[in-house]
């Protein structure tokens, strides 16, 4: 459809009455500008997290299934206050929740995958000239359980809107301005981008930039839906993510990220032989444990060396799996260090510059930051450095790649 | 079934974490002596306020439509919770909400009906052994827009339920161990009934008595579910509510019941001609003013005298629209009176039984309590009474008809 905008407001968009009510009138100025408007919204503020908390009241390990129905509550609050709210301004509105419109998803609870989404009931409501605000998050799947999409999944229940009715672009409301180059709250210079692929927003997003969802970003990608990060306390433009094709000048870099939360873990003298690796990282995914950076080193004498990270929260549980296993081998140790920080550099120029890896290195060496772990994808440079240089060195990246004078 | 349980459990019983273990405990004890188990639970605690209060944030006249799809998240997080807390002790147990189970009822949001119930999902469940838990107080209408029943629905949905399901009884769980002849903390001597039959039990609903939900008794009287109010804190046998055939019994009076929180409205000296009365309620049901006792003595000069009761808090309200249709008449006058209490009693006994209200009268005329207004219907008689002499006006009735000596 022509002029349809899909719009997501987040849990910080609509923490209150008021707030509700300023989402109500911006969603009128398009309303009244001739737009026809679909529009997602996540649950209030905190009310994800009480849910959470009533139910571990009641269990440590609740059925996911329960877990879902009790969560998708909270989205269904949000989208029948708004609806209420453009009501009470004079704009036709009505609120659905997934079951309604038919959010179908696979059935893995709290971290469901949309597979299709019926449009006829939307598109009824459209034409009414009604603003259709749906809740996010939630899905059903086949046998009609709600499910839920995971953390920020209402992201990807609006890419996934956009995909499914054409919308001219799909406006994802934060409560910062749209991509910035790096965490202005840190580095000195940081800007934000007009532009950015889909590929540099995807690492991003994994790096912690947290402005978007990451499946939100692979379902934008896959079918090319624009989306606009912006933010719903003014009217400034925000960041289009588009595709990469559509871009006028690759960056070298676009962005630079810092993450503090994660342990660095060092397997030595390990048995050299295949499937070690395998070993080591189905017993760490079966609990759970995401593993970030992996580095392998070459092994001498039969004897291997693996190094990689993983969230420091995790790192009592990864001891005892992998002090299991050492036993098992009957060879090897174990070290862990909680003092690390992890900076990265991202751009889709890096694919046909070489180089780049070179500068953000000896930026780092002519400060005396000495380099612990690296890891590198077609357009990402990821080093582990220690923690108490992680500001200094974020900004020395920043600069050393003029994000400042973009 | 043969061996179906229907429990329906309100606000109260399941107002906490703790509160909704307890309940199921309850649930498993049956669970284990072998019952198929569907079991009603209400939205926790004040949650049906809170979410009211937000919406009047919001929009002092939200469209119903909305306020269902906003109260119905009340009774959803009471299902997902109490199923977990049911997995947490070992039981299989699986929560739905209206729409997952189709309980269709026409689109008079706010207040609607039901109208039908499909039982397949539920029925495919309980062969499962699983409990099915299911959100009291919500439908879906025709369209799958969510409805909600008016207040103390959740009763109407489990008798509507257990008609579905043919279920051998519905047990409705309160915090009061069944039906009273009449208050227990207001009058010595008030037994709790046994076995009590629907109409009976409507009158009694309909004078406050609070127990149960008028439609739900409505409901099982009409399609013959055996309902049995009863406490969530202890196993003590509560009351049964019956078709009248099967009662042994019939008692000439079975329940006494005071209002005081009523108003009565006099209209003297007004046109007496057809439609005067029509014209009078018309303008108050038009407000939503609920209107009790009627009382309209003979006309002479042609002129009308006609006296009624009002909820107290509507009164202002009523003053404004009577004062309206006097000037229009050009005649008449009309006085309030706050100082009133309506004490009644109710039994099926009176349908066969002359003598009871005198009976009723002579007692109140020998303690020098003044009747001020008298109305009657098959099983009930109602008196207008003092205020202040209300409580004792309450005891002398329950004492001449000798139901402390049930």
């Amino acid at each position: 459809m022509e002029n349809l905008l899909v719009q997501k407001y987040g849990g910080t968009s609509v923490g209150d009455a008021e707030r509700i009510k300023r989402v109500a009138e911006r969603i009128k100025s398009y309303y009244e500008n001739g737009y026809k408007l679909v529009v997602v919204v996540s649950a209030m503020g905190h009310t994800t997290d009480e849910l959470i908390a009533l139910a571990s009241q009641i269990s440590e390990n609740p059925p996911k299934r329960e877990m879902d129905m009790l969560l998708a509550t909270g989205e269904q609050v949000s989208v029948a206050l708004l609806a209420m709210a453009l009501h009470e301004i004079g704009v036709n509105a009505v609120s659905f929740n997934a079951l309604q419109i038919r959010i179908r998803t696979d059935s893995t609870f709290t971290n469901a995958r949309i597979e299709k989404i019926e449009t006829e009931r939307l598109l009824q409501n459209l034409e009414q000239n009604k603003v259709c605000i749906v809740a996010g998050f939630q899905g059903v799947d086949a046998e009609e359980n709600i499910t839920t999409l995971g953390r920020g999944g209402s992201d990807t229940t609006a890419v996934a809107l956009a995909a499914a009715l054409q919308a001219k672009e799909c406006e994802i409301y934060t409560d910062v301005d749209g991509v910035y180059t790096a965490d202005p709250n840190k580095v000195k210079g940081a800007r934000k981008h007009e532009v950015i692929s889909y590929d540099e927003m995807l690492e991003l997003a994994s790096l912690g930039a947290g402005v978007l969802h990451s499946r939100s970003v692979e379902f934008a990608k896959k079918y090319g839906v624009i989306l606009h990060v912006r933010s719903s306390f003014n009217f400034n433009k925000g960041t289009l993510v588009v595709p990469e094709e559509q871009m006028m000048e690759k960056l070298l870099v676009s962005g630079v990220t810092l993450k503090t939360d994660e342990a660095r873990v060092s397997l030595t003298d390990i048995p050299d032989r295949p499937g070690i690796a395998a070993e080591i990282f189905s017993a760490l995914a079966a609990q759970k444990i995401n593993v970030d950076m992996i580095v392998q080193s070459t092994g001498k004498d039969n004897k291997n060396t693996i190094s990689f990270t993983i969230p420091a929260k995790d790192l009592r549980q990864a001891r005892e799996i992998l002090e299991l296993l050492l036993k098992q081998w009957g060879t090897g140790s174990v070290s862990f260090d909680e003092n690390i920080a992890i900076v990265s550099a991202v751009g889709v120029g890096m694919k046909s510059h070489s180089g780049v890896a070179a500068s953000m290195f000896r930026a780092l060496a002519d400060r005396g930051i000495n380099i612990e772990m690296i890891s590198t994808s077609e357009i990402k440079i990821s080093c582990v450095i220690a923690k108490d240089r992680g500001r200094e060195a974020l900004q020395v990246v920043h600069d050393v790649f003029g994000l400042h004078e973009l």
